[in-house]
């Protein structure tokens, strides 16, 4: 039985695993019903925002002109204790369009995840990624 | 006795009045030694980096031609279990220069506390506060 440490590590893994691959569906139980959101400039998005968000972002990556994303994350720490447990990582992001100059965003995530029947979920997420000036 | 959420809120309370007085000695034990703050595009501050910066600004506060600073915080949310407690806000502070126009940064913060020998204290924060455009 993995540790709550390892299983928290684990949702990150299959998180990012499953951006990559445009699949929401795999995304969307990873997280509480109640999830919310926090990004600089923009109000608090919750799960249904995200999931309309994330299905869009999915179509666009497999059309022709998809561009390719990819992600890193170093996480920095994990902590548990009863229900709740925090993670913060460094996360770095590149898309690059077909034919296009690579953007990438980096900067940190503070995360906190609950436990709710036995499983780890990811509950309110800060992300703090910043445009990287080349 | 004041609840768990009751306590929180308190540190919340006092360290706002604290930065507004711009009294550093009263903010400091109010956060864990190994406390870290997430903001966007900037490396992590860790306590010895939040204690400079922030007694630079009070230096500045105190001279002659000291802008007004004025905080509002929203708490959104509390949540404790056992050590652990998250609290998100919405924060809106407002920096005007003495005959100059007031600049305002809004957003909103993502909290971790932790219960240390009985006592919470702020261990670590994500700050998404961006300029609002006029």
């Amino acid at each position: 039985m993995p540790s709550d440490e390892e299983q928290i590590r684990q949702i990150v893994s299959q998180w990012m695993e499953a951006t990559r691959a445009g699949k929401v569906d795999a995304i969307l139980p990873l997280m509480t019903e109640d999830a919310v959101f926090l990004i600089p400039g923009r109000p608090p998005m919750r799960k249904a925002d995200f999931a309309t968000q994330a299905a869009a972002q999915a179509q666009a990556q497999a059309g022709q002109a998809a561009p390719v994303i990819e992600g890193r994350s170093e996480i920095q720490e994990v902590q548990v204790s009863g229900e709740l447990a925090y993670l913060w990582s460094r996360l770095s992001v590149t898309v690059t369009p077909p034919g296009g100059a690579a953007m990438e965003r980096a900067g940190h995530t503070l995360t906190v995840f609950r436990k709710e029947g036995g499983t780890w979920r990811l509950a309110r997420d800060a992300n703090l990624l910043a445009p990287v000036q080349k």
